[in-house]
């Protein structure tokens, strides 16, 4: 009856790389919090205790930070690419490499109406987020790139309610027809096709957020399930490249003070904004299976 | 190419009940964060606002702490899984319950040497953890138990080395044959067989953490790998109704300062205790797949 | 040898306080989180039990509430100082009432252009604050208004130097004549004079910050003290209302990092950016005492 | 009308030194984190960017690691005051040294009934603090050490009330007969008189915390301000060294959960656990000022 070793990976975690783009003098600034890991054979490791196949989790991070100069730093994805090939190249008993990257943005300070060549300042929490697996090598190289957003806050102070739930003997909630509506969205979706160094990142980035955002404010909301449903499906209908968008939203409830017992009415003006509990929903919205001509991530 | 509904999940997170349990004067407390959530056919709710089968996230709140008075908490497992019950009678359309609960501890405050009634102190960042999943009804109830415990942060002062490891062109890391070894733990364990009103959650917790505990403390360490892998071993061996043993461990490193241009020499003495980055350590440990004559977490 | 009771203070810390303006169909938002307290003669509450003179932190927290609505909040020290009025009419025991407000900023979400009448997301974590100190009351009232604005990270990437500086035999750190300048900026003015209703708090908070933030861009740094001594004195000459400005500024170490053993040159490009520990700089920068031809915070 | 420096202080924070003492296999650990600052004429560093009288904050980062080995840590305050002293004789243009730190606590692990020669687990979230300051040199010398704790999470399920309170047109809160008590203790006492290196810190710290906590525990409350007075007072009463302690106390309520809607008593069994608002209770207690015959701190 002896013990086995499951399943299992290793790297390391929140290494904070900084990438200054000087070649002009209007620098540009990519700010990364990069966690690399690696799965494979590691038994003799955890069984034996021999490292002999362990690329340590300090050279993982030293090949974070020489890839940001080496390979450069075009987008999160591209370099989080680059690095993962790397990590399993160096690594013979990984069979893949994982490759998270946060970003945090940063805005030119305004003087005088322009934006500062060298000075900046951080935008804010929301974080924009990618994970990438390189799994094989060579012509068996699967790539699969997911990209999100993390903390993106967003509220509404009209035009949604919450009516017709179930009741049962532990119910109080009465019904809602005009509520505010909040979360700190995360948001993941994943590409399918080209992974190469010509895509843009950015700019594919950018559209999804804007559409995810346009799909918040303009949706009328009978829940926040249906809100995410939404602005998934309109995130599918935009962007051929992307068979998946994935949702973890907290309902960060508002609760209207009841203000009658001072003389005053209360209509929808003033609410407590509470911290915990909180409602949590998780979902995902993808393309009809048979819409799936490609394979997710495969790399041509 | 219609888009569809994935995965899905909603509930309660972070609801905080404490239960005080004073039938004597010798009062008892239990300190909860217990989250809940649903899964099943909820694509009305998504797709079409539809909220009939929509048991609310307030109501969920409700029960939970309904039914600490109702069922009380004799521990934090046996609460959830009655907890796991009612909301899954309550919620036809939900085919699993899942209810999280953590638990933090206190401790009575000492006076004249013997623990007071009513007064207590928190005892610290650990965290004991349960996750409770009931799927089915009645005959085809299926209940899993995983316990476990967080933020256990542990130090070794020697007894660990790390040498024979893969270099490459990245490398910088010296091999180093004493130092300190650190982690602050996340350990999750699988209960197999009964999870019935009888059972003694609590002394199977306190049993099993002290294993673990042992097994860091003696066990000489070629890396937090093998230091991870024969605590779980030492936990499958002494306790046949584990069934397999997770953890997620940083390597919290401590660094040797260099005291040299200082005229000092630093033989183990002074360390810098960094943030970030960290190395981080996952892995499964579980018994050979022909071992297991139950199935896990299946209810007799 | 009796005991006394000191310097004493007690309140309502951090009510989330949300006030959405929705008068027409474009609504706006403010996002307080409001602490209160009260100073004064309570010694029987301490010494004796006694309740008497004790205004309930739950009604501080109550009147927070009303006072958005019965006064509405035109801007944070607006209704901070109505506020803080209202509670030393209501705790006759009481010398002075102090309010602060944290404010965090929501921007309007796109959609084709335009901001949206009713959809928001939260701008970032730079929060604003005000300190308002009401102490007396009608003709012996003393306001003072402190504003000021927490969490503005900023960084040069070039502009700064860091030589010249005093050695000793625990030296070990190099010049830096090209270096990165990184903070996370808490700034606090106060300002003399008026404090009536028609005071344009936001516009007056708007300049401030636009003053400091070209300050930071602009300035040649030799230290960031002599940058934050900058920031300050372009404040106190470009705005006769403030009397003091008061500087909270970590310096948020970024190491270049050592690329030489993979043979690669960094040039200022590649950082890391440390956590812990981080400089500490406090100061503040105020006109010369005889120019003070105002007492700070007197309303006339 | 020019403008001056008023207030400023500069300095390292949050260094983490952890001091291993190994001089026999039974290891100890002392686990800080190490602030210190400086105060004096810095005001060509400000005004002119001239830096030629500071001592950089990565100096002090240094020393504050070399004297963990110089010195030793045989208690924090011992330590900080030798650190403190060697600041000020690095430094000739400041006037004064303060250094902060905080210490985490270890326990030995448990093995087979006795405590592990190099194994240990941190012990909470409680932290040992203190302060010390030294102004002037040689004869002018003046330290003063003020220890205490922080983050020390107390609560009493009965022995509680609040009542007889003042009522105004804002009140909505009943009175308490019997309610849960729960605060996060947050205690600071300055002691007077010797503070040289023979002076037993260790234990003076633990027999002051064993008096706030029986204080707490014994004390029939009327308000937490009363509680906080009477453990103030008996700290006072039993240690002649301490010459004033100071609190902040949020008071973290515990609101009785309404669970007649579901037909079941509550009888302060279940309550729900609020973060925010909460109460917050600032205190002082000193000796009757001709009580002092020593000046606070004053070393002789």
């Amino acid at each position: 009856m002896a013990n086995v070793l499951g399943a299992n990976r290793y790297g390391k975690a929140e290494t904070r790389v900084v990438r200054i783009h000087r070649d002009t003098d209007r620098h540009a600034i990519r700010d990364l919090n990069v966690s690399t890991s690696l799965r494979g054979d590691f038994t003799a490791a955890h069984v034996d205790g021999d490292q002999s196949h362990v690329l340590p989790t300090d050279t993982q991070k030293n090949t974070a930070f020489a890839y940001a100069k080496r390979h450069g730093v075009s987008s999160p994805e591209d370099y989080a690419v680059a690095l993962g090939r790397r990590l399993l190249e160096a690594a013979p008993a990984a069979t893949a490499a994982r490759v998270t990257v946060e970003e945090y943005a940063w805005d030119r300070i305004q003087v005088d109406g322009s934006g500062h060549d060298h000075a900046f300042s951080r935008r804010g929490t929301e974080t924009r987020t990618t994970e990438v697996t390189v799994e094989g090598r060579g012509t068996d190289e699967e790539v699969v790139v997911t990209s999100g957003l993390r903390d993106l806050v967003l509220l509404k102070s009209t035009g949604s309610e919450f009516t017709g739930f179930l009741t049962d003997e532990y119910t109080t909630l009465a019904e809602a027809r005009d509520r505010v509506l909040s979360t700190a969205l995360t948001a993941r979706w994943t590409y399918t096709g080209d992974t190469g160094p010509d895509t843009d990142w950015d700019g594919r980035h950018a559209a999804v957020r804007r559409t995810l955002l346009a799909g918040f404010a303009t949706t009328y909301s009978r829940a926040l399930q249906e809100t995410l449903y939404r602005m998934g499906s309109a995130v599918l209908d935009a962007f051929p490249e992307v068979v998946e968008v994935d949702f973890s939203a907290p309902n960060k409830h508002h609760f209207l003070v009841d203000l009658s017992p001072f003389g005053l009415e209360n209509e929808g003006e003033v609410f407590h904004a509470a911290d915990r509990p909180y409602g949590l929903i998780e979902a995902t919205v993808r393309r009809e299976p048979d819409a799936r001509s490609e394979e997710p991530g495969r790399q041509s």
